[in-house]
């Protein structure tokens, strides 16, 4: 951390805050410039996260700028090598272009093994599907809960695919990891520090969405909440970020995945149905996120997406899937990637 | 709903909308104009929130447009007269100005009876404290959790003044509802679904935060699923949202004051603390804010801001808040309002 | 500026850097820390604008910490003293609330008489007017260029007004110059350079509308280009920002008023009509602005909002106007203002 | 346009509705629905852009919704199929990728020769490079204006590429116009509409970057200007917008690209150098936006970015440039593209 002090402070003032900082064990290295004094605190501040902010009120301060990096576990100057997640023999993040997908919500038997199959015969690694749906509204279709993830445990039984599904609620973290893989973190819930804990206490893989308006640094120290409590299973997911566009439904940010490869070892995937929600969009910009060096995709695909109990709008038909499928693979062999494919026998 | 029709659509796939609409049971009006056709949906397409989505994939159709508003119990169309939440004799939305104050964590009985004393010497109508606090980093300091909260019931019972804290989880809400009088919904958990159900199940008084990018409809609707589950005592705090500007920790929405006010029958606090994050800022914009039409103010002071454990880059100390008491009274009387005065005798 | 270094940078990249400092007749001083070397660069680094991208790009570098401020004439540190600008013997900034007042754009001669009369006869002390009308459509209505000049010229010759109206180009600068008291510069050529030189030329008083997507530091540069050319004439205007949220037309930005206030010696007012977009919320926001500290206001007021032909919706009628006179007059009372009344005998 | 009534209107206030519509020779539809009545309007609401604002204002109407595009020309219901721009024989949007790429400022004879011989023999398209460049600060270092033209088309002399450079202002537009072969319009002025239409005057073709805070609407708007003029080559150029993360410079929008294509038949390319800000960024999410659908690539390439005289945080050296075209030519190989390759004989 740098303190920066007010044109004409005191030494009073600057004493102060030298003495603060002594206070707690670190060491101030004045420079005095042209038009301003700058303190160099020499020490882990990322011990004293208060520190900052208490010295910002201090008389004669200006300002104080952070030097250290806020997160340790997850950053790549702690673990250089690229972590790859392991789910049931699926690994993600090991050079190879992973697809999850399935519907947005299991809404019946029929709807979720129509779905399964489908994955599974156009090359998916993952099946995804909401038993428990986060819903702006009150008054929308909320997930079939534990009927649900049963229907996807059947799904995984047939098709050998690992299941993906959110978890919302500390209450239910218990009953989701009974039947899930991989839990899911949603946007909504990005910040949900209790939430985090207790998922990281499964020691399940986690899948973390970026929250809707979190920036790259509040992402990854979500997964430093997870990574802090000992699970080290975290997979970055970039959905799309809320900004003053509303052309599609999120910005997404094609620029998180390097950023997220230069500042962590964790592997990152894109969620387009989420980042445009507009199912045209999807296919253009999944090909993008896998070029600019996404590790997998996660796409919402129904049988009949006009008929859709969520997010329809967004969801391909088996027919696009199929498309962008085909067309992903291509992109991977152009950065030189292949498509991952289960070592899962069924 | 308004469903606008691509140009050059077919008869079939115009025919195909109709009665996907008659198919929920309600009625397709067309508008053939000069460059497109758009059909009106009559009936009440708040009870098929699925259905614009299920539209907007098929075949012919550009998009549809919402006309209803989604939320129905916190608007002033279901209810003209406006809410007064009654908190043990404290009432916010009667015309006065409620101020809520108190150090933004619970540190020590020292600190929280020093505060408590203070806040109602000058004025304060309600302390607030955390003793669960939301840190955006697993390093920072948590809060004292139930010891905080006896604290906080402590300074209570010794200077009356109501008691404000958060909840963030749903495994604290029983023991949070225990001590507090109001319970408060941070930023972070303004779509904790789950949450919000669970505590508007306690039939405490609600002082629901606006999620940093949760739009004004987003947030009217997160209310809604409080006054769902019959818990009729929400109060709304606008708190800053996200922005491109870094000047100032948030973008403090002054528009949301009135605009609330003229959707929802609701009252609406302001929270320039979290809103500026810099504490120079807080009393010009807590006076903008009232003049605006708030309802009241939840401000963060604090003893020795420079030693607090969170927030102390925008707390007030006690001079500070002092001025800023004054102040508000005066703006006060100049939008004919009066300062609440609690009417509990201690 | 600081230059923050890699974690395990080689001595060679440090010397290297050093040297670049150097190159530019600067000097660094490292800070050896824990886990990054940190290099202090001393002297006016505001002279050499590129050093820090040069910087940046270097072997062993992480980032570039910016610590003098990138204005000079603008700021509080160069002049401690508010300025007043003086429009004809209208004083903004000394302590009172300007109104400037009237249509967005002209229209007619009836309709710019009415509302200049009006304007007067309700306590505006500048009337402003468009003569040249920014318009995001090229299909809409642009203005009656200069002859719309010289129906505000004859306004002002009946009511002692000052004028304040749009500038849009270069090649116009004179010709409006040549009528206008103030000019105003727009929100979309916020950061057209060229333009902010051609008006300072004028060595009229300038009106400095905020970017909608500036943030306060590009504003306050923006001001410094017509400084560094001898006009000291500025008044800046905040007129709401661009963000996710669009229940209103911008975000109004309370907490740029006492930046302003702190960081430049400039006076600052808002404009509510842009900054909401809907003219219910006008008065409110207004009200606030003022109780935040605004020198003063912009509103757009036309004689029959509904048969506008530019902003409707968001314009005042008179009788809205006095309204909002009548409320500021008090609010600005209680924060210890009058109202700013013209010397200009008529 | 749909005008949405408030539950509860009067009878005097519809038919005040009805009457103002028919006022300017268009139709009202009315649709009476359970919750609120919506009055469609038939016609060319296009030409009546100041109709929506003016109905909002009446009494009895909650707001008004558009249907039809703002713009036509540009639309490709206007056109359907793609627009190809024709530079010096260099086709954009034919199916293949251009390369523009050169350095940000023209800094001198060496530098603006080594660089577009190294850009020739590297397989860029076009050469660019700035003469006069738009600086946030008065203090930076601002082109050499004619000088640099005149370096720019030597450049095109030895190496056979065309030009693309900056014009920021309608008195530079001769001068720019008599060496360039295609006018960029810069982000700042991306809403200078006597600039926009000063450039069309030129008949030569127009790169149009996005504003860093325009919607893709507003952003096609500022084409239609261009088109309405009578110029129809313009290339549309996504540099990325502001939004609330600051990890990189901006946030490239990603989506822009296929939303572009759906709703104009103008190619569409992208600036990866501003859209990131930094150049480790700039390879990855370049593959990204040309596997997106992007016609080609607008890249900043300097012989020597660290003593750059701006933008150097954002440029690639030779080498960097190098490691870019082979793998972009890999990825337009797997989405059935080609690299453009000029068909000027040297």
């Amino acid at each position: 951390m740098m303190v920066i002090m007010k044109p004409g402070h005191s030494t009073e003032e600057f004493e102060a805050v030298m003495a603060r900082i002594k206070e707690v064990g670190l060491d101030g290295h004045p420079i005095v410039g042209v038009e301003r004094t700058v303190i160099g605190v020499v020490g882990l501040d990322r011990e004293h996260p208060e520190l900052a902010d208490d010295i910002e009120v201090m008389a004669g301060v200006e300002s104080t700028v952070p030097i250290s990096s806020p997160f340790k576990l997850c950053s790549r100057e702690f673990k250089s090598e690229d972590t790859i997640v392991d789910v049931n023999g699926v690994k993600v993040g090991e050079g190879t272009i992973t697809v999850i997908a399935g519907p947005c919500a299991v809404e019946s038997e029929e709807q979720v093994m129509s779905a399964a199959r489908a994955m599974r015969a156009r090359g998916a690694s993952m099946l995804r599907g909401g038993a428990f749906k986060p819903r702006t509204s009150p008054y929308s279709f909320r997930g079939l809960e534990e009927d649900g993830l049963r229907l996807l445990a059947q799904a995984r039984e047939e098709t050998g695919l690992p299941i993906v599904t959110e978890v919302m609620s500390e209450a239910t973290v218990d009953i989701v990891a009974k039947y899930a893989d991989v839990l899911q973190i949603g946007t909504r819930n990005a910040q949900n520090f209790f939430l985090l804990e207790e998922v990281a206490r499964t020691h399940k893989p986690i899948l973390l969405k970026r929250g809707m308006s979190s920036s790259i640094q509040e992402w990854l120290l979500a997964a430093e909440y997870i990574l802090a409590k000992g699970n080290r299973s975290v997979i970055m997911c970039e959905r799309g970020i809320r900004t003053f566009e509303t052309a599609a439904r999120n910005t997404m940010d094609i620029n998180a995945i390097p950023l997220i490869k230069e500042m962590s070892h964790l592997p990152v995937v894109a969620d387009p149905s989420h980042g445009t929600g507009k199912r045209k969009l999807v296919e253009p910009v999944a090909l993008g996120m896998v070029a600019a060096g996404a590790d997998g995709l996660i796409l919402e695909v129904h049988p009949s997406p006009e008929h859709a109990l969520s997010d329809g709008a967004q969801s391909l038909d088996f027919d696009m899937f199929s498309s962008v499928m085909a067309n992903v693979a291509k992109v991977a062999g152009a950065v030189g990637k292949v498509m991952e494919r289960s070592t899962v026998a069924v």
